[in-house]
């Protein structure tokens, strides 16, 4: 099926298109079929809304394996106590299924990219190749100054193996963890190995008051600033939270074009706070949304980020024509493949790739239609998903996975989860 | 099908039991089926969880009507410019269509009981009436002190016929809307006219700063304080919003026992605020949940309030363990029916009204298992309701609507909807 064409299918600016897909891209999207185009398979496009596949830019997507496993908690008790023992206990296997779980509810709910750092990448990328899903992995890198290298030596393999394999739908990213678990010499060792390869870097930046303390105390600078004092964002990054960036450091986030993760949801949970988004948005800073490990989250519908990054930030700054429809979705899909320093994806047009998702419109909160965009960002469920294109092969086939044995993955998830945390319900 | 038996199902708390249902009660919930129990129809409960219906503590049903009309504009812009001059062309069977496609909604997303402050109430009576669904009823009163009291008698009107009607499904409040479209003296009417009958009031109070600022300049008073100094709370109470209740404003709640109906989206959306939910918990006020009109939020999923009110204020306080899921889960369910003065709902036990939702748990957002309150609350998708019942009856069958036409229903209420607007698209 490698010449689809979508008919008489809505748009989010609220038009009637008929999109031809060929191989891995769109060929064609407007009024007409262009003469010469053959199609092998149609979908229906009555009732239904096509939008570019969402991009979830900050994942760590076995920890789905901890979903709801320990929900209410001080972040360090619940770290300390529940999340770091189980994760120590972590073999490959288990980080390919609870991987396997999270794509499968990843495609489920419309994203067709995520952005993942974790452990046992070998086996993520596996997934990713299996699967069909698109994505930008890296390793998770904590270490002093009496680091022994193996965890950057992991990360350059990993790069040499899997930069730009699975058709071109895996990238790698290098990824030095935070500014508490990183020394500053072995940052710099993480930034010379990627600049060897060429890779960007992707690390978790000034998420909580107790980081940006900790920062200030050891370092006189609070964590972007530091960052950039050793020269972090002489490579493309991409930073996760920015929870308490200062205006200065959105001057320095803009000059140096890093790119932002925003989690709402995960900032709400973990009682972090709310991002200065509306000024990183107002500077030119590329921001694109992620759920952050489904853990502290506690599910990856990005559609619910989506909402909520349209209305928090109202509320705080007591104006609600901040954030507006538009940008949340923007955010979400365009914005978030730049943020990862994707070309050609989180838009539909002409040679763009290939990653749709349709929506199916008929159920009740749909209607009366007015602006789709609204709707979708405001009023429709993630469960409206009905078809998931990525690379132009349908993965979600009206509501099925065509790539996935669901029922398996779920049995081998719920198994891998009970034996990691002990838990007897 | 008035002897139900849902077999093997799972509960918030953990467990798995029967539960028997006869007319419109819980017959029994436990590990067996007493002897004597006959039963009409059984419903496999493998995978399914077992909770009380959702009380949504205050909407405005019909303004599904004007969903996504207009989105991320100034309050006042907002009202003056669309929503009042839409409202205004509002003709009884616009209410009437308006109202089905909420319940439709509604019920899809396991909401049982609702909060009702609209016109031509009479309408929104004939839809409960007509599907089944159980509600609180108030016509939304305004009025300065040179008016002719119509309003009034009209919701004395409706009281009369409507007051425990449909099987006991429909219970009627007066609703004086706000402090600032009623004058001290319409209120004291409002509160003779309902003392006279012995009905509850339904009222918006401070639900932005602006409400607040112009009631101390006009009364002196914040206005929880000028409602309480008119003699307001000599009726039982529900306010909704409450954004901007002071400490002082919570200890006279809690004194007059006034509950709260807490609408966390759309007081983010219109960018009203936070209201301080954990200080009036803390206070032992009975705050329910409530989605607002679907012009405000842009839907009407419970869901999502329950997982906003768990998340919210942990980021606001900056403490994750503020607000745990089962409080927020109680809030949607058993403090709501007392928020609204009804017994015997909210909760599963024997003798309870059968008001019962089962969602459906094979979706992979909601594995691996473990506690249930926390994957509901935290995890699940409103489109996980699979079957619903409400006073013993089955209104939502295994995702189908018994009662409602929803072709009907939605073909209604968009040329309804587009007719009051004048949208074109």
């Amino acid at each position: 099926m490698s010449h689809i064409l979508i008919k008489n299918v809505h748009t989010i600016d609220n038009n009637i298109v008929s999109i031809g897909v060929k191989e891995d891209k769109i060929a064609f999207i407007g009024q007409d079929v262009p003469t010469g185009f053959t199609i092998e398979h149609t979908i229906d496009g009555k009732d239904k809304l096509a939008v570019p596949g969402m991009v979830n830019t900050h994942t760590h997507a076995a920890m789905t394996l901890f979903r709801s496993y320990a929900d209410d908690m001080d972040l360090m008790d619940w770290l300390q106590n529940k999340i770091w023992p189980a994760e120590a206990k972590l073999q490959a296997d288990d980080v390919y299924w609870g991987t396997m779980l999270s794509v499968a509810e990843m495609l489920r709910s419309g994203t067709t990219t995520f952005a993942d750092m974790y452990f046992f990448m070998d086996e993520v990328a596996r997934v990713v190749d299996e699967t069909g899903i698109r994505s930008v992995l890296s390793r998770g890198l904590t270490g002093g100054d009496d680091s022994d290298g193996k965890s950057i030596a992991e990360n350059k393999d990993f790069y040499k193996n899997w930069q730009g394999k699975a058709d071109g739908r895996i990238t790698v990213m290098f990824g030095p963890h935070a500014p508490y678990t990183c020394s500053q010499k072995f940052l710099e060792e993480v930034i010379n190995a990627a600049a060897d390869v060429g890779a960007p870097l992707h690390m978790h930046l000034s998420e909580t008051k107790g980081e940006v303390a900790e920062c200030l105390a050891k370092h006189g600078k609070t964590p972007i600033a530091y960052m950039d004092s050793i020269g972090l964002f002489s490579l493309p990054t991409i930073a996760a939270h920015c929870t308490f960036a200062t205006s200065e450091e959105i001057c320095i986030m803009k000059e140096k074009n890093v790119s932002v993760a925003h989690n709402p949801q995960s900032n709400l949970k973990l009682a972090s706070g709310v991002a200065p988004v509306p000024e990183m948005l107002k500077a030119g800073i590329v921001v694109g949304l992620g759920t952050d490990g489904a853990s502290s989250n506690n599910n990856l519908d990005m559609l619910e980020e989506v909402r909520l990054a349209a209305m928090a930030h109202k509320a705080i700054a007591n104006d609600p024509k901040l954030v507006n429809a538009r940008e949340a979705f923007d955010m979400a899909t365009v914005q978030g493949a730049q943020a990862l320093r994707l070309t050609g994806l989180g838009v539909l047009r002409a040679d763009a790739k290939a990653d749709i998702v349709l929506y199916d419109m008929t159920k009740p909160h749909w209607y009366p239609r007015f602006d789709l965009c609204q709707m979708l960002v405001y009023a429709a469920q993630s469960a409206d998903v009905h078809t998931v294109l990525v690379n132009g092969k349908i993965l979600l086939d009206a509501g099925k996975l065509t790539t996935i044995d669901e029922e398996k993955v779920k049995y081998e998830a719920e198994a891998r989860a009970k034996k990691l945390t002990g838990y007897k319900g």
